[in-house]
């Protein structure tokens, strides 16, 4: 069956020309959409699709019956990016310049709303062609709408905490699980429910859908801090510099010495951060059990969100599931 | 019957109590719900609501099988004001500060994006509340969601002609076409489908939409310059100040001697411009026939959008339809 990576691009294969044929980039004007495509012509794992065509045939559904879905879920995400950059001022994703650094604030506002109009469009051309009862297809929207509005609660969430380091562990949990969780499980559910799964089948993947989001961020907090730089692609510390509200840093704050707590209060958010006050940061952190901590926590989701589809009778989209389940935790990168 | 405008204001009423009901201004985080709902508590006529909600009427349709739909519609245009308010950096609209002026930039962008994602939830609660096939309900979905993609070319080609006075009247027709027809479109199209409109009435209210839509934008254009300011609530002349491509400055630069022609350029856009400058422009464009010339083409179009409904049998709410053609091009505000 191969190793869950390839197992993973053989599904995005499949979304790859979708993507294209949903938003070919010959459309003008062409700087709009070069702008929309710039990330997703990036690359990425094609993680969101992937969890939708796993769940499709977890349920006894062909993949095939998926995949403007699964592409919508790409142009969802993408969306995210695009304005989540604009907002966090990044310079870069994917290793390469982020859509407003190339094509200026307007144009990338305008690209990420155009992605989102994408969203719906490509549903209802997957709902056009397939059979499926009328509330099924209704679900399928609505549960892709509420997903995209909780992302945005998320997202405000996340905005609004900066400043705050008083953050809650369920704060944090919540904050996350919008950003995350919420797409995560809305990826698996509508799989789920245009792969024909029944209502306890489609709320069995929502569920390991929403875990896993959650272990996922909490998991990229950990390489974010205790990562290697080359396997994960982005310096080790920089959500420290950028003062992120990770489960790591809130842990930390809560479980050190008032003296330590200090000084890390000092370092988080400041941009001008020595690396030697990066690399001490990190130590107090490791130190305080935080990371372990985290990787306990993402551990735990994960093997929760795995108990949810264990019912599931056994297929190939199960299997992926379960493996994507395990990557998420054991990656470097 | 009473005036177009409390026939207007009846429909508006119906649609208020449903743009509570799904955005509720008591939803966390508070202050992203505040920043989403800012414009639509500001108030506004409910345009596109109220199209809708004839157009469902026109077909023989009832107004309440379309009201969380007319609800989705103005969370959809007070979505495009968020986003085009930052672009613009407009710092008034409505009377009120605009969105990113009191929350900032990435509240404004995230709060854009929640008007979106809710849009597509309110249709989706309308159409599992009533009878319809599953075809006619997914090209609802993709009724709106095409306009949204469109609106964002639309916007984009606007910001695309900065710099450029070379614009011809196709390529400004094919933006309003884009920025303000395809959502007017889209409303009496999404209205003559929930009222269970034949495919020949579906598509003449569409058409009067988009028509409608192009005739107000540049009706627009014509208060912009040669209205009365007290009426329009906007200052005379910020249109050029602001470089705005209108049909009437485009018109007057082709239309006009070499020399006037230079003065224009040297006003349209200049922030800076003086009163007296203002005025000898809007004289210039006067003189060409400018103002004139957008007249009889946004009568012209009123005339081709009444002509399209003009088969339908007489009810209510084509005789609303009629009379907001005839407002559109008669106001003075």
């Amino acid at each position: 069956m191969g190793t869950i990576l390839e197992l993973m691009q053989g599904y995005a294969k499949k979304v790859e020309k979708e993507l294209n044929r949903l938003f070919p980039s010959d459309l003008e004007p062409l700087p709009l959409t070069k702008a929309s495509r710039h990330l997703i012509d990036a690359g990425g794992k094609r993680f969101r699709p992937c969890l939708a065509l796993a769940a499709c045939e977890a349920v006894g559904g062909r993949a095939e019956d998926a995949l403007e879905t699964a592409a919508a879920l790409e142009f969802l995400h993408s969306f995210t990016l695009i304005h989540d950059d604009i907002m966090d001022r990044d310079e870069f994703r994917r290793n390469v310049k982020t859509v407003h650094t190339i094509w200026g604030e307007p144009i990338a506002i305008i690209a990420g709303d155009a992605l989102f109009a994408k969203v719906f469009e490509a549903i209802a051309a997957n709902l056009k062609r397939i059979k499926m009862e009328k509330r099924r297809a209704i679900e399928i929207f609505d549960t892709i709408s509420k997903a995209s509005f909780e992302i945005c609660q998320g997202q405000a969430l996340d905005m609004l905490f900066e400043g705050r380091w008083d953050v809650g562990e369920d704060e944090y949990l919540k904050m996350v699980s919008g950003k995350t969780g919420a797409l995560t499980e809305a990826s698996t559910k509508v799989g789920a429910l245009l792969g024909g799964g029944g209502a306890g089948q489609v709320r069995a993947l929502a569920d390991y859908g929403r875990l896993l989001g959650i272990a996922f961020q909490i998991k990229d907090d950990i390489l974010g801090i205790a990562g290697k730089k080359e396997k994960f692609g982005k310096p080790i510390g920089s959500d420290i510099r950028e003062g992120k509200r990770t489960l790591i840093a809130l842990h930390a704050l809560k479980n050190t010495s008032k003296e330590k707590r200090k000084f890390l209060l000092k370092v988080l958010g400041n941009k001008n951060a020595s690396e030697e006050e990066l690399h001490m940061a990190i130590e107090i952190m490791k130190k305080a059990g935080s990371v372990n901590y985290a990787s306990r926590k993402a551990r735990e989701f994960i093997a929760l969100a795995k108990s949810k589809i264990a019912p599931l009778p056994a297929s190939k989209g199960k299997d992926v599931l379960l493996k994507i389940a395990d990557f998420t935790v054991e990656r470097e990168f």
